[in-house]
């Protein structure tokens, strides 16, 4: 493990020890959302933020960071951490362990270093440069996708089609149509069981950098591959393929891309 | 707790030993659903549902017993426990720890006793006449739904929009747009977190005898209640409207009576 991959993992452990107390428990909640919608943050998100954004300027101040709560610290910065301190605030509201902490590094605009964690089930997934893994307080299992040919004989996943543009939505439809199976409401930890060769595509839009950044290093080191719904890096516009297995990437981009932006 | 709440626990754990090396190892996977559509059973499934089945004949060899994957046996007996050894194998299929195994006693044609368990998060929603609890190796607490009086500021969930029917998708589109925020994706883990207090309104169609049983005793004993989508009790028709407060339950009604069977 790299030193930097080894503070991710101390950072996903910073963040549970404040996560976990709230979850199921008694917390603030508000909505930032607006006219735009409800869009809640909690007491949780946020001290969970601080703490690991505490962390990271004690022991690399010259990093950059960029938060979901708290913006951005030297975004320019050669090294730059990009925080969720929880992805999927609606399902830790709804009392489902599929939240997880996002904690990815950048170094040089690239997505170097990845961890999913979900405290409550005990799970790190972490990639990066020595590879992916999954990390439980009983050991470590490496992480890796699933070889398969065909779109037909897919597992995908989104989290919520209701987030989708007409267009979008349309794109979802026909490749929900090919997959052999398609699970809705799962965030950030779809993408864990795409690098654990479980689910084989994710096609989500409208996220975040700190939505995806931390979700490459952990989907490429075990063998997946992410990109836009025009299959090139993922960029500001949101929209995100993730596949555990290239083969069938082109099968879902001949409809994602009629919706790319 | 009484002696069928015990032995349901039991049954619970039973079925547990069964299915948590089958999740995410190797196993045989079918299609039962034909030109239907995919509709997958495991080894895991089935295996389950042996074990419950053999230990239930052993111990009352006159109760009956109706199971997802096995049929019935001595359907009109007083005693019918209820069965369906993994709710949520697509999630099995896709990695994510929301599947359950749900154990129902029926007496006299009346849910008594239930079960909802998930063995990888080590939880045991039990209810039943001596009330509701969550069982965890650590311990128990009690299960209670929580108060709200109206839909707005409603958390609800149902697992996938695509089974409903185009009147169904209809009002659950309604009653989602006057919620406070949706979940998908649950199965039945989502009526464990209505009587925990998490979920406020759970609405469901294509629900199964061994689908819905389970759940009944838990919610009731809980706080809430279940009917069908016209305010009367759970019939055959498969739709099923739970809710953690009763006062909420006429607001969505409205709506979803407009596409009861």
């Amino acid at each position: 493990m790299t030193e930097y991959e080894a503070f991710a993992v101390e950072l996903a452990r910073e963040a549970a020890q404040v996560t976990l107390p709230f979850f199921r428990g008694e917390y603030e909640q508000d909505d930032k959302g607006g006219a735009a919608g409800f869009d809640p943050v909690t007491e949780a998100d946020r001290a969970a933020e601080v703490a690991i954004r505490r962390r990271i300027s004690e022991r690399y101040p010259d990093h950059g960071v960029i938060g979901e709560e708290y913006g951005e610290d030297r975004p320019e910065a050669e090294h730059v951490w990009v925080l969720d301190p929880i992805d999927g605030t609606r399902a830790f509201i709804a009392g489902l362990p599929l939240w997880t902490s996002l904690i990815g590094l950048r170094v040089a605009q690239r997505p170097s270093v990845g961890v999913i964690a979900q405290p409550y089930l005990d799970e790190i997934f972490l990639g990066g440069p020595s590879g992916a893994r999954l990390i439980r307080s009983a050991g470590e299992t490496p992480l890796k996708t699933r070889a398969i040919e065909s779109l037909n004989q897919a597992v995908i996943a989104t989290t919520d089609p209701d987030i989708f543009t007409g267009a979008e939505l349309g794109a979802w439809t026909q490749v929900r149509a090919a997959a052999k199976l398609a699970r809705l409401g799962c965030d950030a930890y779809a993408y864990a069981m795409l690098a654990a060769g479980r689910i084989d595509l994710v096609a989500e839009s409208g996220l975040k950098l700190w939505d995806w950044s931390a979700l490459v290093p952990v989907i490429e080191a075990a063998g997946g591959e992410v990109t836009d719904w025009r299959g090139g890096a993922p960029n500001g516009n949101g929209q995100i393929l993730a596949v555990g297995d290239v083969r069938i990437r082109e099968q879902a981009l001949i409809t994602l891309r009629r919706a790319a932006l």
